[in-house]
């Protein structure tokens, strides 16, 4: 899917923008880059900026947006989506990503001008728009933060599996360490009845302790207990 | 949930790191901001921007990273993830979002400075940790595009509902297009047998085509019949 897409900026003019939708596609590793009718000095610039990588060198430029889709099946535009009439279907980053993720050809995905965004014209290109779920009220975002946020949803996998959690403390040890407590806890004459033991058996569960930790809360009570002795 | 996330970022040095990130919580809504001790002329510089907002005007200061999160009863920092030995659980974003919404008390989110993200003892004040899904080759976001990333997949939606699709064109629609065209290619001389026809009308349910857009059809086809009437 990743070799699939095709990032487009339109009329780009600043020379941090456009190194940043770069950066962005070589953190999620996107590698195609196109530029149409780019601000010639911005692109100069971002072009020889000291960290410019692989993608900026080889980022290809176009004249009209025909050009730099030609060779795509499925062409989307990104849009904040509020201040005109849309003759295209809209849809939220979230659907509009799992769209793409299922298409098996070429995408171009199409980022307007900072300025302006994408015009009527450029949309004529697009097969469907979609727009990252921002705020009515503040809803245009920065060119590089915006593709950063779209190139994420595209790499982003469902958190099915569950990380490995770390390893719990068996109830032996959880029942050792209440144990110790108990007994750090008489020795240091904090009032003990039954219903202290049920409070401190419970506290001690509520840890939810790691095998780790359990050993560490040991050696310490045990330091404590060896102290109060000596006292 | 919104409401419970401080965005603390710590040691910032770059007055347009600091505004980008406000501007990425301005527009998915977030509103509390915290630095620690940040670069005092970046964030001068910072919130004396044009565009510089309420959350900018809001920001509070702080001495120490333990000052920041007194409040919160969640701490979770961000991290490339790549270059030391971590104590401390990491999680993907995707996992560690799906962590904080569930979680019901205040939480801080912490972003370390650009230069050195979080040191190891930043990490200390942590419940766990999380990366963005970057590639191990090019971990390291840029600080603003970082927290745009991260405040999204907060405010994602899971895209459970398909967007209401746009009106089909009934069958019997489908049909009367079916027959127009099939007159305007009899008219027009393409071969015509029984498997043109069957065809042709595979070829037009293959449109799948909206209610509105088989009325523009009929229309078009209906004045090159006409057209080639009048031949």
């Amino acid at each position: 899917m990743i070799e699939q897409v095709r990032v487009v900026l339109i009329a780009p003019r600043n020379p941090l923008n456009i190194g940043a939708a770069a950066r962005a596609m070589s953190n999620f590793g996107f590698t195609q880059l196109r530029l149409v009718n780019p601000y010639a000095v911005a692109f100069r610039e971002a072009r020889s900026a000291v960290n410019a990588g692989a993608i900026l060198q080889g980022a290809r430029e176009y004249a009209t947006v025909a050009d730099a889709i030609a060779d795509c099946t499925l062409v989307v535009g990104t849009t904040a989506g509020t201040h005109r009439e849309l003759q295209h279907p809209l849809y939220r980053l979230e659907y509009g990503g799992r769209l793409m993720r299922k298409h098996s050809g070429r995408i171009a995905l199409l980022f307007g001008s900072e300025k302006y965004g994408l015009s009527n014209e450029d949309m004529t290109y697009c097969h469907w728009l979609m727009r990252i779920p921002t705020r009515e009220e503040h809803g245009s975002m920065n060119l590089g933060q915006s593709a950063a946020v779209c190139l994420y949803e595209l790499i982003r996998t469902a958190p099915k599996v569950k990380p490995e959690p770390r390893k719990q403390a068996t109830s032996e040890a959880v029942e050792r360490l209440t144990k110790l407590l108990e007994d750090v806890l008489e020795r240091a004459g904090y009032v003990h009845d039954e219903s202290t033991e049920a409070k401190t058996r419970r506290l001690v569960r509520r840890m939810r302790i790691s095998e780790h930790d359990a050993e560490i809360w040991a050696g310490m009570l045990r330091q404590i207990l060896w102290k109060i002795g000596q006292g």
